[in-house]
């Protein structure tokens, strides 16, 4: 499968204290499985279930920022919003994952500086 | 404890199969417990844990359609940004929860146009 297309929006740099806005978008259908084909068949279902953020910094464990969980009424090509208050620099890993073995991630660098 | 300031934003109205943004934002310290006081002493954490969006509609079980886990790098005063296809009409149901039994639900309304 290619890997699917994503935004990922974060401040170029921020100040340590700044309370900075991350965004995400992931080109994905999100089909419940309440719906029918033309056929009048079943389509099965394919939402991402998941979603993580978390900051890498070298040599220590990585934290979890934010986490949620996504239910079949999240529309197709999921967006997310939320905001953080930058520390540390370090490496944002963002991470979904969904059915049928769904699985992506990306990262961006955050910079913070002083 | 007085109630807490919350701004939610939900379309006034929508057609059916549309996808519409609803965004939530509540006044909260989201208290790391990392910090301590001009005296040195630690501040104790005081963080939202949890946050839930379900919908609402008469004689039927709620539906939830998302739901996150926060974490102490979120900013004070979370904001929280995802989209939903609208279906049917019903009471939207945000809950926040978190440290030394915070709890704040607040209701809107959905309204599905056909």
């Amino acid at each position: 499968m290619a890997a699917p297309r994503t935004l990922v929006r974060v401040p170029p740099r921020c100040r340590a204290g700044e309370t900075i806005e991350l965004s995400t978008l992931i080109a994905h259908p999100m089909e419940t499985g309440y719906r029918v084909d033309a056929e009048g068949r079943p389509v099965p279902r394919d939402i991402l279930r998941r979603y993580r953020c978390t900051l890498e910094r070298a040599g220590r464990p990585p934290v979890v920022l934010f986490e949620a969980e996504l239910h079949p009424a999240i529309a197709a090509n999921p967006y997310l919003a939320f905001r953080i208050v930058a520390r540390e620099s370090g490496t944002l890993r963002f991470a979904w994952e969904g059915d049928a073995g769904f699985r992506h991630e990306q990262t961006a660098a955050l910079v913070v500086d002083g």
